[in-house]
């Protein structure tokens, strides 16, 4: 029997929840010619605080509750959209929506990135769908395309710009050389930034992102402990001086390869070439780089969140599970599993380094460190000897390396430090080419 | 009752047909976890001449039939793959497959934007899927993500290098300053241009391309016809100088834009500003850029054309139709035409413009060519006097506008063409920012 209309559940109603529900409301009639059936938001899970946001004051209030278990028994509601972050109560939330069928669509990267699997097992077993591509980037197609168009694919390498604070940060000191606090203190004036922004800076919300799309690309499951993670606040401007004179920009890449079932996951900076379309991304702009055997390179760049994008993805979930209720389509096996797949040991990377070092100025000292580096069979690319301090008798030595192995280089790092001529290691970045 | 496999019948077997057997074939396994069920290649219709190809002798010979009504007959074919190109007889293959109760696959740009309104009409009454994922764009997700992810998006816009072969030759004019004849050669060497190029020169492949996407984007029937279509064979190596010097690059872009029901679609050379990101898709790589209201800009970059980004394409369509038949679905209505849309007479839209000019050397020259250009007010942003040539007393003027309407601007150039002082008018070429 064809159903009357579609309902729709919503948790949260912050500003993406608040965007997904004017969406729902004021676009009614073109969704509804997309499923040949009406899509009805019918409740709101609201707390007791949202009900005095601006996104609350103008909608009708009979949609909301702050009681958990009347939006669950709510009988008219057939798809359950989670939009309020965070692990806990979102993935109690979650489970609870699938276990009794309804189908599923959340923004929650975090959720997905550590619980992806168990809930798709259990969307499985009670054969509803479960949707999030509003979790990575914002409203830039990328788990729909993993899912359906890449997929006769097997892919090498993603190398993805996935979080738009960072990057933000990253342009204003490359472009205008600001220093770290500064650029920080810019995002946040401009909300880019959270109040606390230590998930953004150090990478978490990078990894939790780059956890998602790698379990999709290489079929297999990356939890968020299996990337390797660095952030960003330990780059200097004069980094960035460095990095242009080698022809280089610097990024914060999650980089995702795979071969020969093995799997490197990794969030850092890193030098780019500065003619990469990569180095090019700019302020809180996303770029997503996927490497495929059949497909070559492809790019997807778009805004990677803010309310707008973010329930274009959401809602383009929403119409998809409607028309999957609509059209009597089953739950559709897009995420198999793969066995046999390892994570490879960061130790186990290879790739070429930026060295900057503060050292004695003095000769011999280059013959010193490079000596140390050939030992782990290290070689140098190119070196710039820097600012001078004639009064401390100190210098800048900055060196660019030919591939090396990363174990390497933090056995010769350890000893490059202890090493009377160098006084400290003022940075180390890996470079992707 | 589960389908014990699920039948593909392949018709033509060129150099695209011949990846997507070779994928059916080697990837089998992996394409089965999709569906979970085999997905079983089971006739390839051939013409005489196709045996003896390569990709015809490392296949079983006895998939192949060179009997039309054979193939049709075949009982195990659920999907049928069409990979010949050109209208004719492609378009009715499609009409017979879809008649006879087949979901169908195909990368045929031309049968798409001329018959895909007809054909998905014919493909609802015969509940089946028709999908054309490799028609635009290579391997490039773009067919998808306007039928899913951006669904709940009002496009404004889409701005597009959808033809390789043009984007390569304009390449090598602008970096290498050949001229467009040396630069069509090396792409014809290459392999990047057909012996006959002018479908592409003259930018009716694209047109076909943004018809097809126009008409997904827009939600209405957009028709070859209805593109305004210009080729880049009058672009002269002086243009691309004369770009530079303005701050621009030139690119063969395929533009649609929608407001208030009027649709606008045009494929022709314009200058777009050198720092975009579309100036810097060389090559033969492809760059479509949408503009939604809720996602913002969207950028898709890839290889757009070849045997393997096609075949990555075709077979997720493949595997897509083959998860509808496994799992039940009934052929879901994706695009939704939505009627009282107009296309906007080429006459109508505003841009600015370059304009080059061969002139008489002689001063009150440009004052003649603003006072008529003025009459159509059109005002000018800046002007270049160039190449004064003693012998002949001629002088190049080459002309920036502000926004002008394009009919103002060819009754002004036919103005200034009928002046004494002016030779001839060598190019004008419109600006998009």
């Amino acid at each position: 029997m064809k159903k009357q209309s579609i309902g729709v559940g919503l948790i949260g109603l912050g500003v993406v929840a608040g965007a997904v529900a004017r969406v729902l409301l004021d676009k009614a009639k073109v969704l509804a010619e997309q499923v040949d059936c009406p899509i009805v938001l019918r409740k709101v899970k609201v707390l007791e605080q949202d009900l005095t946001r601006p996104q609350a004051l103008e909608m009708d209030s009979q949609l909301f509750t702050t009681d958990e278990d009347e939006f669950f028994a709510e009988p008219e509601i057939d798809i359950i959209v989670e939009a309020i972050g965070n692990e806990n109560p979102a993935l109690e939330y979650l489970k609870r929506a699938i276990s009794s069928g309804k189908h599923v669509v959340t923004s929650n990267k975090e959720v997905i990135a550590k619980h992806g699997a168990e809930l798709l097992a259990l969307a499985q077993q009670h054969k509803v769908g479960l949707r999030y591509e509003a979790s990575v980037g914002g409203g830039i197609p990328l788990v729909a395309p993993f899912q359906y168009d890449l997929v006769a694919n097997n892919i090498s390498g993603i190398y993805a710009i996935i979080n738009g604070t960072t990057n933000y940060i990253l342009t204003r000191m490359a472009k205008d050389g600001m220093d770290f606090f500064l650029a920080r203190n810019r995002a946040q004036q401009l909300g880019y930034a959270e109040a606390n922004p230590e998930n953004d800076i150090e990478g978490i919300d990078a990894a939790y992102k780059l956890a998602i799309l790698a379990s999709l690309a290489f079929h297999s499951q990356v939890r968020p402990e299996d990337v390797y993670c660095e952030g960003i606040s330990r780059l200097d401007s004069r980094d960035f001086q460095y990095a242009r004179e080698f022809g280089f920009a610097i990024k914060l890449l999650a980089i995702a390869k795979q071969s020969d079932n093995l799997i490197e996951t990794r969030v850092h900076p890193v030098f780019i070439p500065e003619d990469s379309l990569l180095a090019k991304i700019d302020d809180v702009y996303n770029a997503i780089l996927v490497e495929g055997d059949l497909v070559g390179k492809v790019l997807f760049i778009g805004e990677g969140a803010g309310a707008l994008p973010s329930s274009s993805a959401i809602v383009a979930d929403i119409v998809s599970a409607a028309q999957d209720i609509a059209f009597g389509a089953g739950s559709g096996v897009r995420w198999k599993l793969q066995p046999g797949k390892v994570i490879k040991p960061m130790s186990d990377i290879e790739t070429r380094y930026y060295l900057r070092m503060n050292v004695a100025d003095r000769s011999g000292v280059l013959a010193q460190i490079s000596k140390v580096l050939g030992d782990h069979l290290i070689s140098i690319s190119s070196v710039l000897q820097k600012m001078v301090d004639s009064v401390s008798q100190t210098a800048e030595i900055v060196i660019m390396t030919h591939p090396a192995k990363e174990a390497a280089m933090q056995q010769a790092l350890e000893e490059v430090t202890r090493l009377p001529v160098v006084n400290e290691i003022s940075n180390f970045i890996r470079v992707e080419e």
